[in-house]
């Protein structure tokens, strides 16, 4: 099943996504909710982001070619993450699937898009193992986890390299039961293909991740797991379109605009 | 004024405190709201945290003298952070003024409070100046950035050494029109008082780092931040109660358990 989160008539509810129709609901629909009578076309309503975190979790680094080929341009050993450290991004940042990426006026050259799978739970879920991770994950979709790579070299912590207003692009809706081995992301910039790495070659899987924070933290239902990205990523100037596909799911495109 | 967040009768709410007196309100406070005619007594409601942020801004380091003794203590170099950096905590940490702090089985004895003024904003916020940055926050309450500091210092992320379920208390209650100049900080352990601070001794202080902040990230009413903590805190281990009281605004106090 595909589901949305929407507006139309001044309205923002989820839906359920069939062909070229959304079916308003009256609840999350990992929580109580019926489906109502009230249909849209899908291409008259403005698709939301299809969830709002409690807690917005995030993976840094999660593919092995990404840390091989990162290391090489910066001219460094390759560092592999020992253990499934988790991180965090912020609310402030996500925006909608179409909605604009806007470039800060002080951003260097390198602001780069990374394309990534994001789990939607829909359980809470505390101490899982591996074999149960999956069951709490309502859905999937997809995010674009936009970074600003001067910022994310100097500053601190990754606040403004990875949470300025617009950097986190999600969307553009929620597949529930798909098959995440099946998956390939496709990232395109104005419609060239820069990178494609199959989904779940990861270093650590999502029901690894998942069953390792869950040790620590709970995981609330529509919290939201982002699980990292592969290859190199190029630079994005406004004007751009970026584009990241994950079969199974669908398309991410976003607009890079300037401040 | 004195705002509390608390339930009573299996409903939670939003409500004015005046001497031993709640009086509930219908929403928040800083949004549209009315204060109804249902009031309890404050000693019988259950206070809950006084907010659930949508992002959850804290600072890392903003003491001088709080950088010194830890590098001190660690035999290195004081490192002064050069810019006002914000970091990020996560909601499944947060526990209310009176709750378990709860100490994993497998963490070390570095466990460890940490004392800190929080900023609870009223209004949304962008590109601020520093003279303008106050009049977003609707008022303030107090944090306890409860930290494990063997996770902190060998994980790549501050996940699991900051961000527990239950190492987030705040509370008890947010002070609104409350003098910063004017606080100091006192951190009790079982009584015995551990550290006294004037509170607002920061390297950038409140109206700077919500200036800076504001310049990539819009900050939304009910969003908190943490401001840091100084001075050198001591291990708590279970059975212990850690008060943080700041004057002006009250005492938030937790015991701590073993997992």
């Amino acid at each position: 099943m595909k589901w949305c989160r929407f507006s139309a008539g001044g309205e923002t509810s989820f839906g359920l996504i069939d062909g070229d129709t959304v079916r308003k609901a009256t609840g999350a629909p990992w929580g109580p909710h019926d489906l109502t009578a009230q249909t849209f076309a899908l291409r008259d309503v403005k698709l939301e982001i299809p969830v709002v975190p409690s807690t917005f979790f995030c993976v840094g680094v999660n593919y092995k070619d990404h840390v091989e080929r990162m290391a090489a341009r910066r001219n460094t050993k390759p560092s592999y993450p020992p253990r499934p450290d988790i991180g965090y991004r912020a609310n402030n940042a996500l925006i909608a699937h179409g909605e604009n990426i806007v470039k800060p006026r002080d951003a260097s050259d390198q602001f780069q898009y990374e394309g990534e799978l994001v789990a939607v739970f829909g359980k809470r879920c505390r101490n899982v193992s591996p074999a149960q991770a999956l069951d709490c994950v309502f859905g999937w979709t997809i995010g674009n986890d936009v970074s600003e790579r001067t910022w994310q070299a100097n500053d601190r912590t990754l606040w403004r390299a990875k949470n300025c207003d617009t950097f986190k692009p999600m969307g553009p809706w929620i597949v529930t039961g798909a098959d995440i081995d099946a998956m390939v992301t496709t990232i395109r910039l104005n419609g060239r293909v820069t990178e494609t790495f199959r989904t779940n070659n990861m270093i650590f899987d999502a029901p690894t991740y998942i069953s390792e924070v869950s040790k620590y933290c709970t995981i609330e239902p529509g919290d939201v797991m982002w699980m990292g990205t592969d290859g190199i990523p190029e630079n994005m100037t406004p004007g751009d379109v970026c584009e990241i596909e994950i079969s199974g799911i669908g398309v991410l495109r976003n607009p890079v605009v300037m401040e």
